[in-house]
């Protein structure tokens, strides 16, 4: 298809598009003359992606660009390429200094893993961004004075698994490799609101389960 | 206790202290000299629920100054406080203007928490900023081409209604209801970013397990 027919496809205006092929978030078309270009199914699934990270994610062009080449990257099979991508995806940053309580968050972070049987997650845990996330979140806890023990993050832990098998079920529904890869990354991103809105709703209903007047 | 005690306990500085104070995020001490006041442990807690906020919760003063109003109103019952103070967190804006995406994706709130049975949801749900947030995040899944029908938001669903118990485990550990409805809004923003990384965490795992080399 020609650029107008990749817009109208994608609803994406063709000059955004020629943003995205400038930056090169998106892989040139074929060429066919000196003006025109051909794209295919692959520019639109890339293009979907990119607007889940640039538009719903708010993620920086140069941060894009890098979860795409994690996409991208032929060189790893494909349970890495599937981690790497989400390895890039912007994340708060671990602890800067530390403390007392950021070695104790890192102690639970590992007694965690381990009680949860998470062996991938123990070999690559210490060097990965969502590692460092939890370590940070944990010891924000803990300075705060409020529940952060092994058994107090268990149950949300336990929970966080029931959402993975429900995240590479959606995954696994795509064809090829290729699309799973891009939907993982699109999805861990898109479903953040969705389950975070979900949690607030489900706790006004589970709080009038409790306390509302009529219970 | 004094000040310089409250200080010291909280590990918050004195100057943070007289900040929150001038800016009424804590309420004033009890006035004992015209140069000092005392200060008791309902202090020590607001203090701690407005690092949550406003330190790890990047919250604007001026939106943790709403949140502590509900947190404080006492005309409402238990249930009604809960909810308020969680309402006023802040939150994605929901759609701003009305699109073929977001109607269909309100139909699909709809018939989510219908399916649910959350009636609490049902009747304040269409008003509420969680509602909205579903709602945007939903059209954003349907505008990109990605799965967005009830189907598949409802097992998201389901498991947003165990972490919600979760949550209020947790919460009714704490004695009196000042103190629950304290938690309950540190709780909802200092978990997030734990269940976000552990997310990413099982995600990886789950990946390993499906696609690893050794699978």
């Amino acid at each position: 298809m020609r650029l107008a027919e990749l817009s109208e496809r994608s609803g994406v205006p063709t000059a955004t598009i020629k943003y995205y092929l400038r930056e090169r978030l998106l892989p040139p078309g074929e060429r066919i003359t000196a003006t025109t270009a051909e794209y295919g199914d692959a520019h639109l699934r890339r293009l979907r992606l990119v607007r889940a990270l640039v538009q719903v994610g708010k993620m920086p062009v140069a941060t894009a660009r890098e979860v795409l080449a994690a996409v991208e990257d032929e060189s790893l099979d494909h349970h890495m390429r599937l981690g790497a991508a989400v390895w890039a995806l912007p994340h708060d940053p671990g602890p800067e200094t530390e403390t007392p309580e950021t070695a104790a968050a890192r102690r639970t972070a590992d007694e965690l893993l381990h009680r949860l049987g998470w062996r991938y997650g123990l070999e690559t845990g210490p060097a990965s961004p969502a590692y460092g996330m939890l370590v940070n979140a944990l010891a924000a806890l803990a300075r705060l004075g409020y529940p952060h023990a092994v058994e107090n993050v268990l149950p949300y832990a336990r929970i966080a698994g029931e959402l993975a098998v429900a995240d590479l079920d959606l995954v696994e529904e795509y064809e090829t490799p290729a699309e799973q890869v891009e939907a993982a990354v699109a999805l861990t991103v898109l479903l953040e609101p969705v389950l975070l809105s979900l949690r607030r709703l489900a706790e006004a209903e589970e709080s009038h389960r409790r306390f509302g007047s009529d219970a």
